[in-house]
Parts: structure tokens; C-alpha cells; sequence
């Protein structure tokens, strides 16, 4: 039976170290870290991922910064907004909720973010610095970094073994397994283009399923104590549920964790990982700008 | 018996291609294609890498703009020099010849030269837009964009096959392990801290092998019938030789030659193919600057 992976306790826990930083920072150096989040409209869920994140800012004691603006606001207007953020001594960080409505250019948006605010990490200058040997990038993007930070506090070492990533978006997979080859990891990408995906997973000491395909990785396609980190967040109709639905992962968890060495559930795994380090980047972030004034 | 991919064929016919560009660009758009190539200091090495490229602008009618400095000139002298070069509008394409003497800081140098002229590709700005879903960079570096069109020309389909690129340097296995990624192969990574390269490498359709190790993979690492693309440059003793040394690949080619279904062979593989691919990133530079006025 796997260990399952408490990715809320966790997360529970670098919320604490955070929330030490943010006190030292505020008492200690006159730096209040502050991260601006920004929607654009009323999408139910997008509403509720920003209520979750100013709500963990407020946890931690980082100054939440809430722009909502109506859904019919101009690009020219989301774009000045970004840019009197980026010379916005108080802030330290700045999302943007994804997906901004059509008529706006995402891409012009997230590049119009300063590079020393990119909290997210999305920008292609800290993404070719993940990418590069002996370069750092100033934000990690954080849900892979989240993954990592399971597997490090898990116990699990990396160097040397064989990790398997499915999935290869911008957001996860790519950065994903950028990281783990940094650590040594020797690293296999398995995407929508792979031919026999079971093949390649089955042989994975470390999987980060991130494909967004509900229950597409059974309990046969794992190596007995592999560990495995599940990325995805799948909607299922789900009758017996208030909500007519529910969240599962990529992974089918049920007999997953009959096989790995370790799991991550769905939900209270990655996604909690993913917030946490947000906080982190911003904090991170905020010391950066104290250290330089 | 694989067939042989003859890499120096190929840049050829590639080179006619550019030189018909070069000509078109000259003739129809007064604008004739520049390279500067900057060397410092008198590493034969180097020196021979330097005649080779200015060559090779020369036979097909890029204007090479070649700036030779002592092996004492300052940082400040060749950081002079770099900035120079963005702003002068003869030039397309600035490649400053690694590696630099030990008193100047060559990530300094590299990260001055304008992003609209590193025809190297090098730049983490062109390798995260490399590495991302549905962005394009200004250049593709020159060796893994030539393993690719030594593929592509060789008929070799790269979607849905499986791909091994072993080495994970910031100059050949990382990107062209990117590249293949956004071509739809399913790849891995294999490198120094892989405990078991082979197992990994002989599953492979596609083998990239840029690890700086002579000989390394053996015939019965491969699978019966793949492409193999060798990158390595090794030199290894040869009392026989005139110059008592000879360049081998990372392939053993004689053993693989019975095995792979295509084979580049070192040298007259990927080595023409790297200075043809440096001309052709020169000439796309100068038809942007065209367009551009």
C-alpha cells in the first residue's frame, strides 16, 4: 500500500515557514510583501481559484492587492493596470487570472509583466533560465515546483533516477521535467503524440502525471514503489455528489495506491502545493526588492 | 547496412539555397547579409573554428565582418565591441567565438549581444521561447536545428517516434531535446548521472548523441533500423595520423553501421551542417531587418 502524499499538511506547513518570513520581513526590514491578483470578469471558477489565493495571502499575512475588473474592460485598460503594478513599490508579485476574456491578447498581457514580478514563472526569459545549465531563473513557475517540493519532502530522492512526465504544456509538463533533469533525474516526456504511453510509464521510478485525462493511468501502468505525483484536476458527473460532480486525477487513485510507493491524491495533493508556492515566490520576491533598497 | 547520412552533402545543397537568398536579399533588397565574427585571443582551436565559418560566409555571399582582438583585450574592449556591432546596421548576426580568455566574463558578453543578431540562439529569452507551446524563437540554435534538418532531409519522420538524446548541454542536448519535443516524439534525456544509459537508448527510433564521450554507444546499444545522429567531436590518439590524432563521434560507427538504419558519420555529419545552419539564421536575420524597413 502506497503512502499517500498529504500535499494539504504539507502545504500547511511551508504556509507556517512562510508566514515566519512574511513577519520577519514586515517587522524587521519594513517590507510588507504584496501580491496583486488580477481578474478580468466573472467566471465562477476562476472567481473561486482568486478567492483562494488572496485567502492564503491573508493566512500568511502577505498584503493581497485586488484588482476585479468588469469583463468588458479594454486590453488598453488591462495592460495599464499591469503596468502601474510593475511600478508599484508595494507589490512584489502580480498574477493575472487565466483565461482573460477573448477580445483580450493574453500573451501581450503576461508579457507586459515586469520580470521581477513574474511570480508565476510563465515568462520565456525565466523559462529559458530554468532550462539552461548554470542559469536560475527568478521564479520557479509554481506547480512545478509544488511537485518537487512533494517528492523533497517526502523523502523521495531524485538524482539518478527515471522520472517520467506526462503531459507537456507550458504551465506543468514542460517546466516540470525541465527541473528534474537539472536534479539529475534521467527524464522521459510522454504527451498525446506517444504511441504506447504505458510502455515508457511503467518503467518510471517518478511519475508527474499532468496530462488533464481523468483516470488515464491505471495501477498496471505503474512499477511496484514508484512514486507518483498527480497533477491533474478532472470534473466527473458524479450523481451522488451535492454538486452533481467531483475532482479526480490523472491517476486512478483506487488502484494506483495499491501498487506505488508513493501518491498524491486528488484533491489535497499538488493543488494546495500550488498556492504555497505562489506565497513563496512572493515572498521570495519581496526579500529580493529588500535587499536591493 | 545503415545508409549513411553524408552531413557535408547535405549542408552543401543547403548552402545553394542560401547563396540563392543571399543573392536574392542583395539584388532586390539592397540588403547584403552581414556576420560578424568575433574572436579573442590566438587558441588555434578557435582560429580554425573562426577560418572555417568566415569561409563559409564568403561561398555564398555573406559579407563577414571579422573583428580579431588580442588574447589581452579587456572585458570593457569586447563589451564595447558587442555593442557596437548591435547598432550597426551592416550587421545580422554577431557570434562571438567561445571559449573567451579567463579574465572576461563570457555570460556577460553573451547576454549583451542584441537579441535580434544572436544567430547562435543562445540567449535564455530565444531558448525559453524554443522550449515553450506556441512560441517561436527569433533562432534556433545552430547544431540541434542541423540534427533536425539532417533528419528531415533524410526522410526520417521525428512524430510519434521515440527519441533519445544523450547529453544535456545548454548548446546541443538540452535544446534539440526541446526541439523534438515540439516535433511530437515521445523523448528522453540520458546523461552523465544515468545509471543504465543503455537500456534507455536501445528502445530508441532516434538517437541524438551529443555526450562528449568517444565511442560511447556501442552497436548492440541500438535498435535494429533507427536514425542515428551523432554529434560528438572527440578526439582520440592516432600515431597513424599525420596530425597523430582523429576526430570520432560518440557513436562506435562501425558497429552501428551494421545495426541503425541511418548513420551520420563524424566528421561529414552534423559538423557542415552546424556552420550551414549559422549562414541560414544569418540570412533569415537580414530578411527580418528588410522587412523591418
Amino acid at each position: 500500500m502506497a503512502q499517500i502524499i498529504d500535499g494539504k499538511g504539507i502545504a500547511g506547513s511551508i504556509q507556517k515557514e512562510i508566514a515566519e518570513d512574511v513577519n520577519f520581513l514586515s517587522n524587521n526590514c519594513g517590507k510588507v510583501p504584496g501580491l496583486a491578483v488580477v481578474i478580468v470578469g466573472e467566471r465562477k471558477d476562476s472567481q473561486t481559484y482568486v478567492r483562494m489565493k488572496r485567502k492564503a495571502c491573508a493566512e500568511v499575512g502577505i498584503k493581497s492587492i485586488d484588482i476585479d475588473l468588469p469583463g468588458d474592460s479594454s486590453e488598453e485598460t488591462v495592460l495599464q493596470t499591469v503596468l502601474d503594478l510593475n511600478t508599484n513599490p508595494q507589490v512584489h508579485g502580480i498574477l493575472v487570472q487565466l483565461p482573460l476574456p477573448l477580445h483580450i491578447n493574453e500573451e501581450k498581457i503576461l508579457a507586459s509583466i515586469s520580470i521581477e514580478k513574474d511570480v508565476d514563472g510563465f515568462h520565456p526569459l525565466n523559462i529559458g533560465k530554468l532550462a539552461m545549465k548554470g542559469r536560475e531563473p527568478l521564479f520557479v513557475p509554481c506547480t512545478p515546483k509544488g511537485c518537487i517540493e512533494l517528492l523533497r519532502r517526502s523523502g523521495i530522492s531524485i538524482s539518478g533516477k527515471k522520472a517520467v512526465v506526462v503531459g507537456r504544456s507550458n504551465i506543468v509538463g514542460l517546466p516540470v521535467a525541465l527541473l528534474l533533469v537539472k536534479l539529475d533525474a534521467t527524464v522521459s516526456i510522454v504527451h498525446t503524440r506517444t504511441p504506447d504511453p504505458k510502455s515508457i510509464i511503467c518503467e518510471a521510478d517518478i511519475i508527474i502525471a499532468a496530462a488533464g485525462q481523468a483516470n488515464m493511468i491505471k495501477g498496471n501502468w505503474i512499477k511496484p514503489g514508484a512514486a507518483v505525483i498527480d497533477v491533474g484536476t478532472n470534473v466527473v458527473d458524479d450523481p451522488s455528489r451535492k454538486l452533481g460532480y467531483r475532482l479526480v486525477g490523472d491517476v486512478a487513485f483506487e488502484e494506483a495506491k495499491e501498487v506505488a510507493g508513493w501518491i498524491s491524491p486528488v484533491p489535497g495533493g499538488v493543488g494546495p502545493m500550488t498556492i504555497a508556492m505562489l506565497l513563496r515566490n512572493t515572498v521570495d520576491s519581496a526579500r529580493r526588492a529588500s535587499e536591493q533598497t
